[in-house]
């Protein structure tokens, strides 16, 4: 009877109290409100969204669902970033080295990929040898040595999270900015970092299409992370391309690391100086002017290679084959996609590539496939690149020469080829603190 | 997959088509669709909406999920009438044989009473010996003899809205017109009938609390009937007030006869009236001025009565205690509400007053509840009653002492009195039809 009345509260607009949030996260969880009742209070909160204090307060509590992970026995200030999903998206591989080498400690924990985006810890497993299944006790430890660790994510974080995010993948309750920011904030929260920069994408291969609803989430999770007392801003960024030219595992280590080395593409290491320098920032190393300059210096130095080599090599990694990326090896097979005509390309959608490099065997369609981490494609051709009948558009890696025709299909479907040149957009769309919404440009590039 | 895309499609506010519909419901009755996605489109439905076509889609799939009564073996026009629900009425019991005395066939299916409003068939099953549960053959053999019978509705009547509508009870979602239309004329479509008059409550003691509502109501029923090709309309009656003085089940019983008799309430008898002339209007004896007056003549010739006596009796009910209602006897106990203070009644709380007299034994908490077939209440003055401090408000009728604090205390709060006198509300608020909605007065009282 409670819960009928919470969600005839929601229907009609009103506001949840805490304490009513409180009660049905735990009823949810414990088995005592039926499936039945939160999707209909999901899809009420799908019309009637939820103000900031609520969303705060069913964050908390999905994060209270689980584990609250102390990083206390870690020294200084521990620092977060999430992305909320991309291809091609590798700057987690880029971005904890640069930030641990200017003294702050990245402990972060990171999940798998499912369908068309990729996952970091299938990343780093493309590093032969690479343990991403530590416990809390290694975990720290590494930290506390290197200055950055990734980890697969604890089967207790957030529960209630799972829980909720199966019941709105299948009742169409997924789109609604309160239970997008819970979702991602609940396990920032429970993750137990002082500081965290969340890195919001934008555009046709993110889950945020336009800048408005991206700005809009921002500003939702900015004032949760405030309101559990975590420094926390987010950076709009674009995924209308994707970042970089690897798609694939053992592709985007390699190009990772050539970022760390300061010939990485300029998308990639720009977004990725970014989020560092703003990592850095909340974490309080300087103005962002001076935490930019670090960043770079990082780079630049090579010191943020470094730190790569020396947390690989903490995780029981071969290091051998980043210092030397040729020793990854390549698939048996590689095809080319061909432009079917001249121009620029006008769009590239981002999602196809995606897709195309699952069936490549990059990625896994369902949680038990399993995954070929040399498998993958390299973009030639990106959104504003001039193109010439026949010339290579991307280069596709597989083991299975079979593989190739579906792809290729999806790849050629993936490029808008026209006469004219595109709008180019920024990289960087606007960044948003608790002090407000800064719109692009944000940094000189 | 399927059911997930439909709840999307309603939730942006599209229409679904029939055959989303017709899968859709033959999907949640079958158990491929579950409980979950079910309610989340219900809600989704409450916010968006549907339209005339969808919810005429929605109502024969429902309908069409049980058995579809097919009653030509009775010759002639049947009429069927269906009252939305409210404390104190005992049209039915009234109407039934006013509209067989004039020639046109009753064959109605009735519900048993949960809650605050009671029910038909535990009406007439305070006469003894009343058979309501019979089978298609006698149903049909005393229709075709006497000109009408009502009988307990069949157990696969709309399966599809018995489960709808308990899991609409448990998330909030019943209060939607579209909904409530189809689950209503679902029913009265598998019923079978020619015609259908709707009786609409309106008021604090219905469950369409304004006019505007009630007509909304009624509208989408009517279109629904007509689109099912049943000549439909509806009579928009007052229900801020409950309708004569008697809640309870042999205390209706009595003051029906008392109405067929010519003696009943006032307001009793002018609803009844309506709803019996625009059934044999809609039957087609005739312009509603010659249905009125042929109602009105078979009320006052006895002739009413006397179809009451013969379809007891065909039902195996002892005739005996319609004909002398003394013979009912009473219960042994009875006790008076007084008036706290001096004044005019301006509001009587209707739902109050059912509960009262729920909680004096007259009706069913549960399903399995015992009903006390004498227990129940008599208003001696309602809304517009001028009454002295110490007079008495209402008595109350129960097998067991110990029941009266509580429904005392229910009444004294149900009663509103105060000096002035209130502005009355008129008994007939309008008169929907294919055509058009009239608004009151609609028939001269």
């Amino acid at each position: 009877m409670r819960m009928y009345d919470l969600i005839v509260k929601k229907k009609k607009g009103e506001k949840l109290t805490n304490s009513e949030i409180t009660e049905m996260v735990a009823g949810y969880v414990n088995g005592e409100i039926p499936d039945y009742q939160m999707s209909a209070m999901l899809m009420a909160i799908c019309f009637q969204g939820m103000d900031a204090e609520e969303t705060a307060s069913l964050t908390m509590e999905v994060a209270r669902s689980g584990d609250m992970v102390d990083l206390s026995p870690i020294e200084g200030v521990k620092v977060d970033k999430h992305s909320t999903g991309g291809v091609g998206d590798k700057t987690t591989i880029v971005i904890g080295p640069i930030v641990a080498a200017c003294g702050v400690k990245v402990a972060k924990m990171s999940g798998r990929g499912l369908g068309h985006t990729g996952g970091t810890i299938d990343k780093f497993e493309a590093i032969p040898g690479m343990k991403m299944a530590l416990n809390q006790e290694e975990f720290f430890s590494i930290v506390n040595k290197v200055g950055v660790s990734v980890a697969g994510q604890s089967g207790n974080l957030a529960p209630a999270d799972k829980k909720l995010y199966a019941l709105r993948d299948v009742t169409g309750t997924v789109d609604s900015i309160p239970l997008i920011a819970a979702s991602i904030m609940s396990k920032k929260l429970a993750s137990g970092s002082d500081c965290i920069v969340l890195d919001v994408k934008t555009g046709s291969g993110a889950f945020m299409k336009t800048l408005e609803s991206s700005i809009e989430l921002s500003k939702a999770m900015v004032e949760i992370g405030e309101h559990a007392g975590r420094k926390t801003m987010a950076v709009v960024t674009d995924m209308d391309i994707p970042l970089g030219y690897a798609i694939g595992n053992s592709l985007e280590v390699i190009e990772s690391v050539e970022t760390l080395k300061g010939r990485g593409p300029k998308d990639l290491t720009e977004v990725c100086i970014t989020l560092a320098s703003n990592m850095l920032y909340v974490a309080g190393k300087g103005d962002i002017k001076e935490c930019e300059a670090m960043a770079r210096e990082a780079l630049e130095s090579g010191r943020a290679f470094d730190k790569l080599v020396e947390m690989v090599e903490a995780q029981g990694g071969d290091s051998s084959v980043i210092k030397d990326t040729n020793k990854f090896g390549a698939t048996p097979y590689r095809s080319e996609v061909k432009a079917v005509r001249s121009g620029f390309v006008n769009h590239l959608n981002t999602e196809k590539c995606g897709i195309a490099s699952v069936l490549l065997g990059a990625g896994r369609e369902t949680l038990d496939s399993e995954i070929d981490y040399l498998a993958g494609l390299i973009l030639n051709k990106k959104t504003g690149d001039y193109v010439e009948e026949g010339e290579v558009l991307a280069e596709m890696y597989a083991s299975d020469k079979a593989l190739f025709g579906k792809a290729e299909k999806l790849l050629q479907e993936a490029y808008l080829i026209k006469d004219e040149k595109p709008e180019m957009q920024p990289l960087i769309h606007a960044k948003v603190t608790a002090d407000g919404v800064e719109l692009a440009p944000v940094l000189a590039q």
